[in-house]
């Protein structure tokens, strides 16, 4: 065993490669001296309050915030690449009701990749951008066909904005200023969060040089996780059992006694606070004075609280996010794909960054299996 | 910094994890002491001169090789899970002829796992050998429609095992017993390889705690590269080209003067030799001569030679395996497929144990990216 592969051996094994730099990144810091999040060095904070997704979406992508007029063509190549192909709306057409609406996303984009396919890298641009432009279209359209027994015009662009587009094929009516305002704060916070597990998978099959198609896909079924995309939902999930604060805390500590995971709580790498919460949060507390909400947002500041006083733990983005999602009248089945529309941003500049210096990511094991062993013909084996 | 992020820095950093463990397995060593492949302990000729697929599947997936009953019980199994859902074969009969076979294996896997979701991980081993049941189903009904315009049986079970079921879909004929015997090796040979980019995409998905099918598509799309799977395709397109070995020595040798890329050749770890080349060499000669072939061998093994004495370069599992499968007409498209039925047993066994010792594989990243800077309204950014 090499040297360096003895200093991996004691740091590394079984971690999950925590804490180890696994490459570089131009596009995003996470966690600077325990809190933080900037994309291509601006601040979450900044980018949240000021900024479309749109604007967000073409600083990860192309590389800087766009001015005027390269924002209106940004724009008008993203409406110009809606509408999905005849082909991807008779899959989805397929899906069952019941299927995973995860396993629906991966399923459309890979679909999209049979029909659309990025033969050279060259296309990797205009193929992001469109799916970028698709996937709202695409888990609507599945969601409003099994549970509606409509056909959606996925080409309508009656809502510039992709948030907008959207909750407008969503609910088949033209969302508020202030739900499309969520929309962009949303999508944006979740757009790009370095070496998350995700954008890693990404990565490692952006290593191959495999299409890009490829690399969302497997994006997108690793998000899936219950560990990774899914917080949100599952916080929602036990947000809605309680019908008041009182409730909410007498069934928290009821789970905390019962050492039951509670999702949308502590991260990975921040360690004093997450810099998305506070944002989501005041969208979440306008949200619930807007629907005139008496229940929801009660309960949630009450398991804040309780976290912070049993566990002292913080909210992360997710938390809040379960609320808010949930005032807009999205089902709760729908918060991972809307994580899946914005984090394609951040997969997709990963991927870009991956090919524009790349080695193949392979990395080695630490044995720990029988020893090298005769081999054993049928008639000696054991029998059970 | 920390004193072990940069350690991490130095050793790491834009270098794929090169050298480095990413974690503990039981299942394989590869390349110690430069040469050597083991599949739990057993050494990698033992199993191709002695076993079937079906019993280095059942050594993979369950752990130990079977006895005589366990076998019978783990191929009537896989018998009775053959055939595809009518909704999927709905979706194979969408994909165009022209898309990448991969992309079908890819699309396929995922849309299985929209009808047969994988609800809990006691369902991981049924779900395994489904797959295993079906992949060369799912390709053979997608190539069969779109180029032959036929719905194929894919619950046909006149051929027992996996590779003989392959052959008889692809051709609509039983094969021959040397090509049943020729798969089960190829089966073999590709079934695992520890962490490889496309294992180590699959239990990057896993340690999410996603669900198999993500799993497992995630890995295809890794496969897919050129920089991984793809290489017996490329040798066979190269070799393809030339009708004698002194017109492949004079391509070949303009080929390196211009500094191509050989495919087939080299590997990431062995450094002396790969242990699989031999053994399908072999083959692909038995083969050459039971179709009477006067050409292709010979070809292969001048360019063994050109680049043996040209780069001291050594071939690898994929070079002769360019010939074995033409020799057995199998259409030089369907090659990486074929590594995709036989990886799936590498895969899964990794992906059950990254599951049995889970911790999320989340990376750090070194920045290199702007400083941290003011937010910047639109009229005050560059205008192009």
């Amino acid at each position: 065993m090499s040297e360096s592969k003895s200093v991996a051996h004691k740091t590394l094994s079984g971690a999950g490669l925590r804490g180890q730099s696994a490459g570089s990144t131009s596009l995003c810091t996470v966690g600077k001296s325990g809190t933080g999040l900037t994309y291509r060095g601006y601040d979450i904070a900044d980018l949240a309050h000021n900024a479309s997704f749109e604007e967000v979406a073409h600083l990860l992508l192309i590389g800087h915030l766009p001015n005027e007029s390269e924002l209106r063509a940004f724009e008008n190549r993203l409406l110009s690449l809606r509408g999905l192909p005849q082909a991807v709306c008779e899959v989805l057409e397929r899906l069952p009701a019941s299927a995973h609406p995860m396993d629906v996303m991966r399923t459309g984009c890979s679909m999209l990749g049979c029909v659309e396919t990025e033969h050279s890298f060259q296309d990797q641009g205009q193929a992001l951008e469109r799916m970028l432009a698709t996937f709202p279209a695409m888990i609507c359209y599945w969601f409003r066909f099994v549970h509606n027994g409509v056909r959606i015009d996925t080409f309508d662009r009656t809502e510039r904005t992709l948030g907008g587009y959207f909750l407008k094929l969503l609910k088949d009516d033209a969302p508020s200023e202030q739900f499309r305002q969520v929309m962009h704060c949303s999508l944006i916070l979740y757009a790009e969060h370095e070496f998350n597990a995700s954008t890693f998978a990404a990565r490692v099959c952006a290593s191959t040089l495999s299409d890009i198609h490829s690399c969302v896909a497997a994006a997108i079924g690793t998000l899936r996780g219950p560990l990774h995309g899914g917080a949100n939902e599952a916080a929602m999930e036990m947000l809605a059992k309680w019908s008041s604060p009182d409730e909410a805390e007498a069934g928290l500590m009821a789970m905390l006694a019962a050492k039951e995971k509670v999702m949308g709580f502590g991260h990975a790498i921040y360690r004093e606070s997450d810099p998305r919460n506070v944002i989501i949060k005041e969208w979440s507390r306008q949200l619930a004075h807007a629907v005139g909400d008496n229940t929801l947002f009660a309960v949630s500041e009450r398991v804040e609280q309780v976290m912070k006083r049993e566990k002292d733990l913080f909210c992360n983005a997710d938390f809040y996010h379960a609320s808010a999602y949930h005032f807009m009248g999205i089902p709760t089945e729908l918060f991972t794909p809307i994580f899946v529309m914005s984090r394609l941003t951040g997969w997709g500049a990963h991927v870009m960054e991956q090919r524009a210096n790349n080695r193949i990511i392979r990395p080695s094991a630490d044995y720990e299996g029988p020893e090298p062993r005769a081999w054993l013909p049928m008639n000696q084996r054991n029998q059970c």
